[in-house]
């Protein structure tokens, strides 16, 4: 039986991955209908759209799908006046739907990013790959050169010490792009036309104490280990900066996931990313950015957290605090910013009070 | 015009990268016949050859190849009392070849390796590839999702630092394997028919202060820039423990790469590993270093040297100190191990006394 509108082509699988436990994320302020093409891969799931700008515009979302739907107005409603902490006019809003999920896994993924394909010509199931990512252990504390040591086919090399092969929990898989890379605005002024075709097979354990600038386009996280440090930050609508969400959360998940033993991956799957956004308008949001992550990198390089922090909801706090006293300097937006961690802390802390109490030791 | 023993049915290039400054390494205790099959990209280079084991055994090299060959005899004629500080009946000799080259360059191979196949079917050019490793910089101090980003078709990803974009010189380039994978003797044990088939086309670097498994089989580095750490230890005959050597090496130059700012790749270029060593030898050999490295990692993961060491020398004698403070009592070996980096720097100096001046700001 195939669905007619599966442009894919390929039967939709019969006993999708943790089909009960995971949400799939989308920020969006148009039409679903990249959704067609993701048919036979994600139907199955249950969508979380975040509707990002004007909330009287109807988000038409292909049928058969199973989802729900949160405008600005939803957003204020729910948070009262914490709803502060969540982004408007900008892609960052899409961290309220991790917020609201009650489930176990998150899918994110942008509505400009379609099926992509592996050399062979198949189709890539870029959420089976990262439930797969997730579901099997990271190695973040010594390098194995020949990728996932997981993974079928390989294994961990010579050398590698016997101790470390057992791995940690993964929290955190990043996928990358076909086609339209994902560049910064000068970079995409200074090489229009280049796209990314080359398909690299391999998924890989982001070292320790090392930072890598996460992409929320295509990424997936296991909320219960990580969701209360996936905030991306104060974006757009009155603020001095724009597209540095994802960043923002990914050096903030990162120095947490090191802190707590926690592993981050990054490689495959591939999305194909249809459309570059506009360079001019990306310098615009990007320009602040460009200078302040000068000293905003070498501070998460530096961010030490303290034995006391034990939970992830713990170490953001300290980091909120790391903030306030050292980012403060640069520019008060980061005053805002970390007051905006505590208020996101505190919202995500209402939403889900059984975590809550076990992460605060009150279960 | 074709060579008749070309194999690989390709025209010899006209002009090989770096043809006056690179040696290649080979240490043998066989007929190097594997050297036909590389004869289109190898044969405008000239090669050290380190013979193990019996000196009074005839090695034959393929005819049209410019080599020197040195046999133990011959190391023993040349370092004299200091010749002690390199291995016997172990391919760890191989770097007696390095201290003796006159070049910027070196590429070690086995000489059970083969030419690769990418999976268009075209040979690799392994060397080639090194050259190319080699001369473009490395990306220590930030993770860059889509690999190497001085790549044709890649560049930085959006939120990688400007100011790190320049990135640093680049000492090692670490080559891997098709076919035969290079896995400890537990791993062939237990998974005998496991063969490496993934081409993963990328090479990356490996992030300051993660520490990596460095497999000797296809490995070429800048002479000038690490050589003198370089070192691949006491091995083989009269040595409690085998196949440690390069993985020593790798400790050893990954912590002064990392302190002195340059930069260690690794990925692409693939051989064709034919043939898988003895698990039952290999165990005997390593059976010590498996428990061993579960001390010895950490304390290379915890070495710090010193602001004053600022040449490969210098860093090298630091951490032969910390050897012999730290290691010795894993096991007396490391005591004389200790000795042995001593020598083998007294050594490598005595043979390169321009560097040597130069190293000890004498020049």
């Amino acid at each position: 039986m195939v669905d007619p509108a599966n442009t894919v082509g390929l039967p939709v699988n019969p006993t999708p991955l943790l089909k009960d436990e995971l949400d799939i994320v989308i920020p969006t302020i148009r039409n679903l209908d990249f959704l067609e093409m993701w048919r036979p891969f994600l139907q199955p799931y249950h969508l979380i759209i975040v509707q990002d700008g004007d909330p009287t515009k109807k988000i038409h979302v292909p049928e058969g799908y199973d989802y729900e739907l949160y405008n600005r107005n939803d957003i204020n409603r729910i948070l009262g006046p914490k709803a502060s902490c969540i982004s408007f006019k900008d892609s960052a809003c899409r961290c309220f739907g991790y917020m609201v999920s009650k489930k176990k896994y998150i899918f994110t993924i942008d509505d400009d990013c379609f099926v992509a394909k592996d050399p062979s010509g198949k189709a890539v199931n870029a959420l089976e790959q990262h439930i797969k990512n997730l579901l099997c252990p990271s190695t973040p504390l010594f390098f194995n050169t020949l990728y996932d040591p997981y993974r079928e086919g390989a294994d961990f090399v010579r050398g590698y010490p016997f101790s470390l092969r057992e791995g940690v929990t993964t929290a955190v898989s990043h996928g990358l792009w076909l086609n339209i890379p994902d560049y910064d605005a000068p970079t995409q002024l200074v090489k229009p036309k280049e796209r990314n075709t080359r398909y690299v097979d391999a998924v890989m354990t982001i070292p320790k104490g090392t930072l890598f600038p996460m992409c929320g386009m295509n990424l997936a996280f296991d909320r219960d280990l990580i969701g209360p440090a996936m905030y991306f930050g104060l974006m757009g609508d009155g603020q001095p900066i724009g597209r540095y969400d994802d960043m923002w959360a990914g050096w903030c998940i990162k120095v947490i996931c090191d802190h707590l033993g926690l592993g981050v991956k990054t490689g495959l799957p591939y999305i194909y990313h249809s459309k570059a956004s506009n360079p001019f308008v990306n310098l615009k949001k990007e320009y602040k950015g460009i200078f302040w992550q000068e000293e905003i990198i070498p501070f998460f390089q530096n961010a030490k957290l303290s034995k006391e922090a034990t939970t992830v909801q713990q170490c953001y706090i300290e980091l909120s605090k790391m903030v306030k006293e050292k980012l403060s300097s640069l520019d008060p937006y980061f005053d805002k910013l970390a007051d905006a961690m505590v208020t996101w802390i505190e919202a995500w802390d209402e939403l889900n009070p059984t975590a809550a109490a076990a992460a605060n030791g009150k279960a």
